[in-house]
């Protein structure tokens, strides 16, 4: 059994030395550039851990690994060219650093280059293709709702986690599913390292936007607050309408009616979600996240010790004080 | 075997009669219109015409189809972007009766969606999936030699023939191929239908950009000039600064270097066009790629009576009268 910095290394080491073709330069600059602004890796770590399950050479499913990850780096690169986001990761976005038309075709060519990665698997081709498309799709489905709910007045509590569930669980849970598809666990196996994925997206994210408003700008790597700035209609904030009096529900809404929120306007909503102790529900429902998470990974029918670094792993992303 | 018209009928109608998700629908709905707007269909008819070589039931490879003119339509739909283009089959694109975020992400899920539509053919999944990656990695490769010579001020004619085919004819090529791979045809024969379909494409393109210039409004559907307006680099430009005396070709170059080209310059550009005889060069140019075409479907071991239809569609496509 590796661990999970180990996993990361072997990883990293394999797609720093991964080359993309030299031409057409300003096809492929771009995606060098943006898969070189590094990040966890959580998605293809978590692939090599599902495999690392039942066996031992995990350099076999890199190719998978890359194919998830580059994935996930065109739906980044789309996704700041839609939100305009200057910066990712303390660099520029690609839209900036190159320009939009630049932006839109180098992600195309990701997300082309995630299936022709997943060509090394022809015996998995069928399994590993239906699930990977499936999942995209959702994945460009949450990412409409998310849009979506930017101009909608009312959002359902239901929506949102459904929303997150696409936008970001569903890739994890795909990533510890292929993982068992490639080391042929059986399909029980298969949908308990894909719950395991989803739960804990769901709960990552919960935990994320619990940061993002209540965190250290240490902790979180960027600004505090961005989510009340951008008026973003999270767990926080639409279960402290519920939770607060008539009132105070009224100014929540009238702020984020407002048409540009400065620091006043987050400390105000800030000392809202405190008054609805929103903090605390949130993370009630991160924990029954985690603890769904944590029974389906107990279902695997694999050795609690082989599961102890998935297990610790899901400790280390779900635990980041807030 | 089927006409051209009817397989163009079959193709339609279940076209028509497919439904994507309903939700969330500002997703799928720019989807829906963009495949709405119609267009000849020419891929999807090469599929069929070169799967009906072989087997009877073309009903069979209408997902395959699909795949690709979803394919394409995606294609367009960011290119318009790209160009900023207002009007695509006299109706408004997708970016502009949507907005710009729309057409990005609507055109991400269909080209997720063109996998969905292999999957009906896991035993040939492996062979076909290879083919469209590469050729859609080949488009993209395309589109963006054809933004890099936009600023580029040299351009070879070489360097332009590779770029127009892989920007048009390699997709044409796959179609004809997947229509082969899943009507069991040898790999020879897939191979002359990728060529005849390459070489028919290439020929098509030059005669587009003949069109173009030298066309009838009625013949093209739009303005003509539109290339010379958009200062293109088109074989007719690159061949004509080859075939000029050394003052014509100055000219020549120093309109393409305006900021702005009236309907003046489309006209002096025209005549320096004329000047050069570059029409014929052009014309002789299209007939060796459609030559190269035709030796290829004659290569294709099926009876001559079954490739007529091939071969009167490859007529149809390349003489319309400039």
């Amino acid at each position: 059994m590796l661990t999970v910095d180990q996993l990361q290394t072997i990883f990293c080491e394999k797609l720093d030395a991964y080359k993309f073709p030299q031409n057409p330069s300003a096809l492929y600059q771009p995606v060098e550039y943006i898969l070189s602004l590094g990040g966890k890796r959580i998605r293809p770590v978590l692939l090599m851990a599902a495999y690392n399950l039942y066996k031992e050479e995990v350099d076999y499913v890199f190719e998978a690994g890359m194919a998830i990850e580059v994935f996930h780096n065109f739906s980044l690169l789309h996704d700041d060219i839609m939100d305009q986001a200057d910066i990712r990761r303390g660099q520029t976005t690609v839209h900036v650093k190159y320009d939009e038309n630049t932006a839109i075709l180098s992600g195309d060519v990701m997300l082309i280059y995630a299936y022709r990665f997943l060509e090394k698997y022809p015996e998995d081709l069928v399994e590993l293709t239906r699930l990977f498309t499936n999942t995209s799709i959702e994945v460009c489905e949450g990412q409409r709702l998310d849009m979506d709910f930017e101009t909608q007045e009312e959002v359902e509590i239901a929506s949102y986690l459904k929303m997150i569930e696409l936008k970001t669980s569903v890739a994890i849970a795909a990533s510890l599913a292929m993982g068992g598809i490639l080391a042929k666990a059986s399909s029980e196996d298969q949908k308990h390292l894909y719950e395991f994925g989803r739960n804990l997206g769901i709960a990552f994210q919960i935990q994320d936007d619990l940061l993002d408003t209540f965190g250290t700008e240490a902790l979180l790597g960027k600004k505090i607050g961005g989510d009340i700035l951008q008026k973003k209609k999270t767990y926080l904030y639409l279960k402290s309408l519920e939770l607060l009096n008539k009132e105070e529900a009224a100014r929540l809404k009238a702020i984020f009616r407002m048409e540009k929120l400065g620091p006043d306007e987050v400390q105000e909503v800030k000392k809202l979600y405190k008054t609805a102790h929103v903090d605390v529900h949130a993370q009630e429902l991160k924990l029954v996240y985690q603890q769904l998470a944590t029974s389906h990974l107990a279902a695997v029918s694999v050795s609690t010790d082989k599961k102890q670094m998935l297990s610790d792993l899901s400790v280390k992303l779900l635990n980041r004080n807030i």
